[in-house]
């Protein structure tokens, strides 16, 4: 596995400024402090819309460039109006950006040129717990599969190296396979 | 806490219809064996793009009557591009979207109208692990939390006790908090 550094910007990677800006967190770790967050309005039912009021990283507060808002919403056979995907395909999402762009960062850094990335995500899930029918039966996920292709510039067992690096940095595929502690709090507005 | 089953439409829930689906699942368990599916485009950098194919459920292939692409990037400050939200806030995204849908079923069926429901949620997040700075530190979030704001015809007891049943059957919760086996496979094109 290569460990040289490449500066050229590569897969559409500014290399040096990445090197850069790892350094400069190196040097002061509390750079990296992050806080991201979500915003979500019920619009019936099972609909709702989210939003990414931005988020707070490198010592200030951020905005996105493009606002963005996901529909979520269950499908006809769970008795919702299908707005948009269900939250549990939400979380396969994440998790196949998450590990995408990875891999578009490792490739560059390796100076292995991609050509295409694709994936697919799948989760299996037995609704017989979310649904109240068996308390035995879990509510999430039992398993989740991710299959990548990858085409690039290097030998095979370099571009499956990348999904391994990827893999073993990725946010989300540690908060899946982990777990972490989420508090819920409430206000409530009674009549 | 009431467990009065009401069975007129309310909150957008046709909650009739809500609890002859769960009676069939009942009677028939393999109805609950659902399969969710994601697919991902890389683009350059960190940006990817994200579908939603359809998936199986209650004995068949469903597609969904919206299609939905989810841009994914990394932001300036962590050297993407900046064309969506991270995978980060796509997770937190996930979560707000699961509780927020479980409190509108779960309002209509015990009868609550509901005016008003939105939530914010917020993860903490050190980048030091992911960018491979500090072992010792998580690539994931450190912790997440949510806030429920709820506006509906009941006394507060009532409304947040929604918002306690929701989280006891989210399935993004449920994953968030206890972690599923994931499996990652490369297909490579070499070059």
């Amino acid at each position: 596995m290569s460990t040289t550094h490449e500066n050229r910007p590569i897969n559409g990677v500014d290399t040096a400024t990445l090197y850069a800006t790892i350094d400069a967190v190196r040097d002061q770790p509390e750079l990296a402090r992050f806080r991201f967050r979500t915003v979500h309005d019920w619009v019936a039912g099972t609909h709702s819309e989210g939003r990414f009021p931005g988020f707070y990283g490198a010592g200030q507060e951020h905005t996105h460039v493009h606002p963005t808002v996901v529909r979520a919403d269950h499908p006809a056979v769970l008795v919702g109006n299908d707005n948009g995907p269900t939250p549990a395909e939400l979380l396969l999402n994440a998790l196949g950006a998450c590990l995408t762009a990875g891999i578009g960062n490792i490739a560059a850094a390796r100076g292995i040129e991609l050509h295409d990335v694709r994936c697919r995500v799948e989760g299996d899930i037995d609704l017989q717990g979310l649904l109240g029918i068996d308390d035995t039966v879990r509510n999430g996920f039992e398993s989740i599969r991710v299959v990548f292709c990858v085409d690039g510039d290097a030998e095979a067992e370099r571009l499956a190296s990348l999904v391994e690096q990827s893999v073993g940095r990725s946010a989300v595929f540690d908060v899946l396979t982990h777990g972490t502690p989420v508090a819920v709090e409430v206000e409530v507005d009674a009549r």
